[in-house]
């Protein structure tokens, strides 16, 4: 017997395609909305029926965005000779976050991964390498993520760019800010002495 | 300068209002969904719009339902005789997968907590003590959690049931199936021995 009326199982059910929501989860979130007063079911609903409409991806960064050009690439204040390279729009939001970058940015939207079938052209390489060469361009900084497919990606786009006449840059690796130095591991430990500073 | 897109934010905002979800889990769903198709978005988009028209509290146990009696109250094959008292829908659920239990339920909606204002008038309890004299309910099943207030509730319980004519029972105690005696804790280990069964 179906104990679950069909409207809340279909709300579990959604709620559990969602990453990292398990049926338990989902069931306890489905259960909080009911619980609540409409206004807050009401509100998700809304925002998520009108997310896909109202985003679309900027045809210069391809990052996420309600106009094209995005509000970085249309900020006339924002470098247009420094473009930073990053995996994904929350990487975007976490350099954003730090305040002093200035440049633009350009979202591959993905890493290389042959295993999972994902080659040059299933990400937006092609669109970085044209962006390379289209003259303003200067600098690119390379943030991919720290990780094997992360440096892969690094890696490939360093060796497509070789012959581009824009600098490439990549981040700095080291020691995190706050972190005591017998904590961390010893391969952030060797990219800090490798890539030590002159202090004096 | 706003670099996450409005509707971006407002579905972000929407996500976060979920209990156990947090500003950057948020973020991480949003951008989920925002990847995927369509389709996904608007399948939750709708489930949600649709819960609280769909759904509303069986008149006898306070249960969600699609019906009134809902489908436990109105089926004929189960005992109306046997009501279980427990907390929350998620409770019943529990219950229900066990398979066992052949009767009705009781949701209080939530445990005495003075502390938060709740008391006997903000939860089910009238209308379970009510029940309880209707002359067809012969058992009352306690199940509210082994937790404070789970405890005070099922106490306050148990005291205005104690002149009516149901028979008041409460869950069995004690060490839970597949356990290993060694890391039982000690209340639990002191419930199992006091609650003994005659094995022979």
């Amino acid at each position: 017997m179906q104990v679950v009326p069909p409207a809340l199982e279909r709300l579990i059910q959604s709620f559990a395609k969602l990453p990292g929501i398990g049926k338990k989860t989902a069931t306890r979130l489905a259960l909080h909305v009911l619980r609540r007063p409409p206004g807050m079911a009401q509100e998700l609903s809304q925002a998520l029926a009108e997310i896909h409409a109202s985003i679309q991806l900027c045809s210069s960064c391809f990052a996420f965005s309600e106009s094209d050009p995005c509000v970085i690439c249309g900020d006339a204040r924002r470098s247009a000779e420094l473009v930073c390279v990053v995996e994904q729009s929350s990487d975007l939001m976490a350099i954003e976050k730090t305040g002093i970058y200035r440049g633009q940015y350009h979202i591959l939207h993905g890493v290389l991964s042959p295993i999972d079938g994902i080659g040059p052209n299933e990400i937006k390489i092609n669109e970085l390498l044209a962006r390379a060469g289209n003259g303003v361009v200067k600098e690119i900084l390379i943030a991919t993520s720290s990780t094997v497919p992360g440096e892969a990606t690094a890696s490939y786009l360093i060796d497509k760019l070789k012959n581009s006449p824009v600098k490439v840059t990549r981040l700095a690796y080291g020691i995190p800010m706050g972190m005591d130095i017998k904590y961390a591991d010893k391969h952030t430990l060797a990219k800090a002495i490798e890539g030590r500073d002159i202090a004096l």
